[in-house]
């Protein structure tokens, strides 16, 4: 009797941590079902429908088409987990992720990792999160460091077949923190004729930039050599124990923000895609700029593919426009914080930026400040001006 | 011997599932302790190591003072959810959250919330994991519409003594997606001569804004009316059925960035403090400006804090100059992406940037630091004509 009672009472104490486990795991495990098809539908429960309505807003044509999509993040720190993450919110068809760091509370100032992920390969927790977060895309992660000589041949292979189908990937973005790192990236995507971009933010935290890499088309990284690359200073010596970099969730975020809108705009087609975007945020100015290879960089493959570029561009004039540089439709915000759509057309937005100047080669302007239409007087009420008019004005009071 | 056997089996079991429920709990649920005093220690445990080395850096004076701040955030959507965790992550006195809405899978295309937290309230989602990630910031949560007549009157209640000790809150930041919102926060703010920040992203994702909004100093959100609220149009009848708005973490992310680098500027005293930073993605292009306030605006707390602002700015002449806005020191990045501290100084920097071209006035280069100083001529800032001239007419039209 009394041996019956305990297994009866023993029984209820499995039932009820069998069920108060799968309560807990549910709770922070619960991914929903995989999505076959994006659908435009206007649901709750729809995770793409914001995305989708990007077609019905006239700015991408054609939206789905990001799930065929590849791209290689190498560095997964303050600027590489934002932008994994927003790819994957994207609904982007396969991601490749590359860091040998772990994660540590010494991050905690930047977004993405969790306290209770400290200690986990950075690759790794980051994986788990983005599964949780959107199941439709495939992941491969490398928890090593690529510029040792054969985790470059396997960076290098992955690159070139770790596409949904085996093809190379769409596009890798470099988002490391040292030169070392950069420099093999670099190597690797001029050998492989691998588009990429660059992104950066500088040690004290307030700056950064992203830069599209075409090889043999733009300036690669070797072509304008950072100045401690080509004096040849080993960084390590520059790096004195106990100093370490200052870092912002602010700054890092709007530089995975302007990556990642970069890669969209890249990808899907539609606005203009930027060759080099800063930030400064002490003043938030943000240059824009391109730069020509250099015809003797140091990287053969670089000058070899310089020559490729030429002769594809002699043979098919029109072969360079790969990306749609100009947009044909630019529903753009005006500054009320009206957030209709707006009826400014970019025709009317160049003509309130005044005329561009005549600049050396290879420089473009930072951004033009809109200039007033020469109005006689400053009188208003009598005046035919136009709205549009009338907002290039208030812009620039 | 049977029944001693099964007792055996299923206290084996009970202790399996004790100690896996553990694990699975402190998985989750491992918060790191609450730390007393902000440590600029370099080491891997420190959470604080790359925001206390800003000092080091020479962008912040006092970074500890973070602490003593509490800030206001209003609307916990796809920008208000960043901007939350980044100033937790910041490590920011005190937040107090406002919304009204539940957590849905069509959130899923922005960043912060995760699928397991649909039907959740979005303050309530919000707050568990702020305070997973930064155990240190006190939060205060609000489930309600701030628009209603009772709610109003508690939001103004929280806003004027919800600081940390009692007093107003230094900020209040509006991250909400409708005009009745922004017009409530306008009014509350207008009426306790609290300032605060507006931010917003348009309808077909590819643009946004943030603004500094001092009552009295700079123009109101009814000063310069949009144009919606001008017509007198309804809302609701100008949002459809069935169509939903587009968004982008993208677009998202960078406005919650820019607000919250204007945040620590404005409160940590470095940089410039912009009055009101566009971003338009299409482009990449960042306009900034400035307003004067309207002195027919319908808001008569506005016209009150107006002639407030006067009498203070004619008493103390320097009164105005709350918000540092010239940067002494620019520690600006260079063009070549070295992210070491650079050694170039910026007299170098300028010579290896090769000429400046002869420029038509108002336009700047790509990378020279842009002249704050007005020059002479007709610049649009320095013309008298008024806001309210340009915004009567727009009304006529």
């Amino acid at each position: 009797m009394a041996a019956d009672r305990l297994v009866e009472e023993l029984r209820a104490r499995v039932r009820d941590l069998e069920e108060e486990l799968n309560r807990v795991r549910s709770r922070h495990d619960t991914r929903r079902a995989k999505i076959e098809k994006m659908s435009a539908e206007v649901v709750d429960s729809n995770p793409y429908s914001r995305l989708m309505a990007l077609k019905r807003m006239g700015i991408v044509e054609d939206y789905e088409k990001i799930r065929t999509y590849t791209v290689a993040v190498v560095g997964v720190g303050g600027v590489g987990s934002v932008t994994a993450e927003m790819l994957t919110r994207c609904g982007i068809g396969k991601l490749l992720l590359f860091d040998y760091d772990k994660v540590e509370l010494a991050n905690m100032n930047r977004l993405f990792f969790q306290p209770h992920q400290a200690g986990l390969s950075k690759v790794e927790a980051a994986e788990h999160t983005l599964r949780e977060i959107n199941p439709d895309v495939q992941f491969e992660v490398h928890n090593y460091n690529i510029t040792t000589i054969d985790n470059f041949q396997h960076f290098m292979d992955r690159i070139s077949k770790g596409g949904l189908k085996g093809e190379p990937v769409d596009l890798v973005l470099s988002c490391v923190d040292n030169f070392e790192a950069r420099m093999a990236i670099n190597t690797a995507c001029n050998e492989l004729g691998q588009i990429w971009m660059e992104s950066g933010v500088s040690e004290n935290a307030v700056s950064g930039h992203i830069q599209l890499i075409k090889p043999g088309e733009t300036a690669c990284f070797a072509c304008a050599p950072p100045l401690v690359v080509a004096a040849n200073i080993d960084e390590k010596t520059l790096k004195r124990e106990g100093v370490c970099a200052a870092s912002l969730p602010t700054t890092m975020g709007v530089v995975a923000g302007i990556l990642v809108q970069n890669v969209l705009k890249y990808l899907l087609h539609f606005g203009t895609v930027s060759y080099y975007l800063g930030y400064n945020a002490m003043q938030d100015f943000f240059p824009t700029m391109s730069m020509k290879p250099n015809p003797s960089c140091d990287d053969k493959y670089c000058r070899q593919q310089q020559d490729a570029y030429k002769l594809r561009s002699a043979s098919e004039p029109k072969a360079e426009v790969v990306v749609e540089e100009e947009s044909p439709v630019v529903h753009d915000d005006n500054e009320w914080g009206i957030e209709l759509v707006s009826e400014v057309s970019e025709e009317e937005l160049k003509e309130a930026s005044g005329p561009v100047p005549e600049l050396p080669e290879g420089i473009t302007v930072a951004y033009t400040i809109p200039i007033t239409k020469p109005t006689s007087g400053a009188t208003v009420e009598e005046t035919e001006q136009s709205l549009e008019d009338l907002m290039a004005q208030m812009k620039n009071m």
